[in-house]
């Protein structure tokens, strides 16, 4: 168990010390360290000294823990092209989602790398990425949509959102870190707007 | 068994009548008729008058009826990005691609329409095709980057291409049917640069 609190102190120090900051450490050492097929409900409550009726007051179900921000994620990002000022253009507001997901995720690159090493270990977890993924460009389009934006204009300024954070995001995680997250998503939504204007028409 | 024949003779006829094609047709039929999860080989087998053995020397298993044509597809768009001169921005490389992903199943919109029927209704099936679309994505960067573009460009422009093709296809198999995918993917390039060339940079 050496191991467990060495990777406690070193990686996991963002994490607050409430019960569900313990669970979801817990939880990640296992992932890690036994796979998360291999991990039980049981055995990250115990690491994390609480009982498994509080696990599962914090989530439905081990994957949860890995996906719980998915929610919020979507959340953030929805209502910043809701709250966007109606003379914002589609892409712009677009553009404001991606920095709210940026604001939300980019202080913890640590935890994210961590959530990405047990992600790409899983081809089941793989493919849960990719549906929140596309889950959240089919609710990023419906707010357009309410925004008054017409089809195909509200799913491909959508999908360019995610095209846009999913780039930005694989740099952040799998880079050397000397780049924040802010930056790289500044620097995709500048590069895309390159390429399509370079194409004649 | 009167039904499963007219369902063949009304929207199945573009199909060919050899081996291959029998067994595409009956598991179509099968898979709409009882549901992907309920059907088995022998049964596709079975009503198409051929042999277990005729069907596995064709695909894999009964998921491969439904994906075989994806490996196809992605070195359709692959030939296309590498054919294309070295003057062509990458942006339109990537048109190019996504022209010869039309070109090659647009003939064919309610074998589209069946199959996507027949994916809509299972959840491992969707996931499926996510990731099939992620690795297409990955295939196309890699082509880009052999013709010397860089990161994130290559990412973006080959996720750009998903998108356009993802977005056009949804109109076209959803669609009352009166637009061609061609027609359609050419709409698509069109509001994406439009999009993107609205937003101050």
């Amino acid at each position: 168990m050496t191991l467990t609190v060495i990777t406690y102190d070193v990686v996991m120090g963002r994490w607050q010390p409430d019960a569900r900051g313990r669970l979801e450490k817990a939880a990640m050492t296992l992932y890690l360290e036994r796979g998360f097929e291999q991990t039980t409900v049981a055995e990250i409550a115990e690491l994390a000294g609480l009982t498994e009726r509080t696990f599962f007051r914090h989530f439905s179900d081990k994957r949860e823990v890995l996906f719980s921000g998915s929610s919020v994620l979507q959340e953030r990002m929805v209502d910043a092209v809701r709250d966007a000022p109606p003379s914002v253009a589609p892409f712009d507001a677009i553009g404001l989602a991606v920095a709210a997901a940026g604001d939300m995720i980019g202080g913890a690159v640590e935890r994210a790398r961590l959530r990405q090493r047990v992600i790409d270990a899983n081809d089941d977890l793989k493919e849960r990425e990719l549906i929140k993924m596309a889950t959240l460009s089919g609710a990023l389009a419906g707010a357009l949509h309410e925004r008054g934006v017409d089809e195909p204009s509200a799913s491909l300024a959508a999908e360019a959102g995610i095209a846009i954070f999913r780039v930005a995001f694989e740099r952040w995680v799998r880079g050397p870190g000397d780049v924040s997250l802010d930056e790289l998503i500044d620097q995709s939504i500048t590069a895309l707007k390159s390429i399509t204007q370079r194409a004649p028409s």
